[in-house]
């Protein structure tokens, strides 16, 4: 299931059939285009597809929407679940229309958007919402860290950082995992990440290393102390500097065979472990 | 990250290089081909690439392993981790071959293997294994199934049970995303779920269905009791017939904004809750 960005060729076909190639006016939503130099690692323009997905980022008010695709059979629903208005613009599509766009296999359920990416969030800015924070280290593929978002906003994290260097760009792969999350939970890149946990830090937060051989994780002994969540790569696990900035190393209770998880599940079970009270 | 079949190309490629192209007879390992009528729905030879899937691959006295390719950089540490010797005709690989074999993407740490899916297991057999059981109504995606399956391991549960008419053959994506796993939890097909979930509560399951609305999971509250954890799709939830057939319908404690997990994280989860001791 994966969206892909439209070929030049599937966008001149858009352009001869389409009334409004352009992004319609109505549909930029407050933000700023993102083009420019502080763009940093942000890719361009990208689609995003399905009915959570394209709700979230209609709603959100510092995503800019550059086109809406809506089929027949998905209007009347999916205008009724959203709390915004659908843009002017909107464009009605078919079936061959969302494969020329998406590719045959993507699951859209009949709506889908080309956006531009986020415009960057600083650190200082997610600290201010509460809950637990969480730090990726190295973590790379795409799919990943859209599964570690959308697990994020279930569990009322803070937001997410990751290392600009070692981690992929906001694009399809991304967003459908994080299946909306993205409008939701801020995805921070910062340049260094030693000096980001020094911030968390002096922001309070309990640096909590995930890694094997660590005491077993425990959100009761946190004693409402705000936690940072570490977690390295799946194959190489923490780096050495990680680990040594880490207030503590944890792992996380095991009684099975194997002690491996994917990350991405093993960022949601140690959110869930930090949130969930008796 | 996507292992593929060989391609009819690749094998003949092959053939006229590999002084061993069938099957070696000293790595077919104490069980049978897997030829013939019962086999189910079950698919024909995959590869199966990285470490940690080879390692349980071969260490799987019920795998049969066809062919072994390994690179001359990886072999003394793939050696020296096995508690298996190495197939006679283990074949030397270079980058090539294996990109031949499992195309450019695959992530294969320099062992891959070619296997036969496994032989079905019986629902009765299963059981015999002690921990929670896991059944997936209508999940469709392999790596989800796959990642379920590590979890599964992970956290001590019996074994993973799928209808067989919605579920996908074993294969390379299946295998790759469970890494390893697969070799250790029963993944048992049933033909008729509802008969299945009796056969469950014959065997003193306690049923538990997966879904917004439930009540809390809590697993101090079984009380020692084993459960049986079933999971619909993650668009359409469980099924009404399943959830008629629960004891019980529960939901996972999820304090923040958005009430959407992705299924493999939500299974994770609620085997975490079952099987942690406060």
């Amino acid at each position: 299931m994966r969206t892909s960005r439209p070929s030049a060729r599937h966008s001149s076909q858009q352009q001869q059939r389409s009334p409004a190639p352009e992004a319609p006016e109505g549909s930029r939503r407050g933000g700023q285009r993102s083009h420019g130099k502080n763009r940093g690692k942000a890719g361009g323009p990208y689609w995003i597809a399905g009915v959570h997905a394209c709700q979230a980022a209609l709603e959100n008010p510092h995503r800019t929407v550059l086109r809406v695709l809506l089929s027949a059979e998905a209007r009347d629903s999916f205008e009724s679940r959203i709390s915004v208005p659908l843009p002017p613009a909107t464009e009605r599509a078919d079936k061959a229309r969302f494969t020329a766009f998406l590719g045959a296999e993507a699951v859209h359920q009949g709506v889908a958007m080309l956006v531009e990416p986020l415009e960057p969030v600083m650190l200082e800015d997610a600290l201010e919402r509460p809950g637990p924070v969480l730090v990726l280290d190295q973590v790379t593929d795409p799919r990943n860290i859209g599964a570690i978002l959308r697990s994020a906003a279930a569990f009322g994290a803070s937001c997410v950082i990751m290392q600009d260097r070692h981690a992929p760009e906001e694009g399809a792969a991304l967003a459908k995992a994080a299946s909306g999350a993205l409008e939701v939970v801020p995805l921070v890149r910062v340049v260094n990440l030693a000096r980001c946990l020094e911030t968390l830090k002096q922001h309070g937060c309990w640096m909590l290393g995930l890694d094997a051989g660590g005491q077993r994780l425990d959100g009761a002994k946190l004693n409402g102390r705000r936690a940072a969540l570490v977690l390295g790569s799946e194959g190489d696990g923490l780096r050495r500097l990680t680990r040594e900035n880490c207030d503590e190393i944890v792992g996380l209770f095991m009684p099975g065979t194997m002690e491996s998880l994917n990350v991405s599940v093993a960022a949601a079970i140690g959110l869930y472990e930090l949130v969930r009270k008796d």
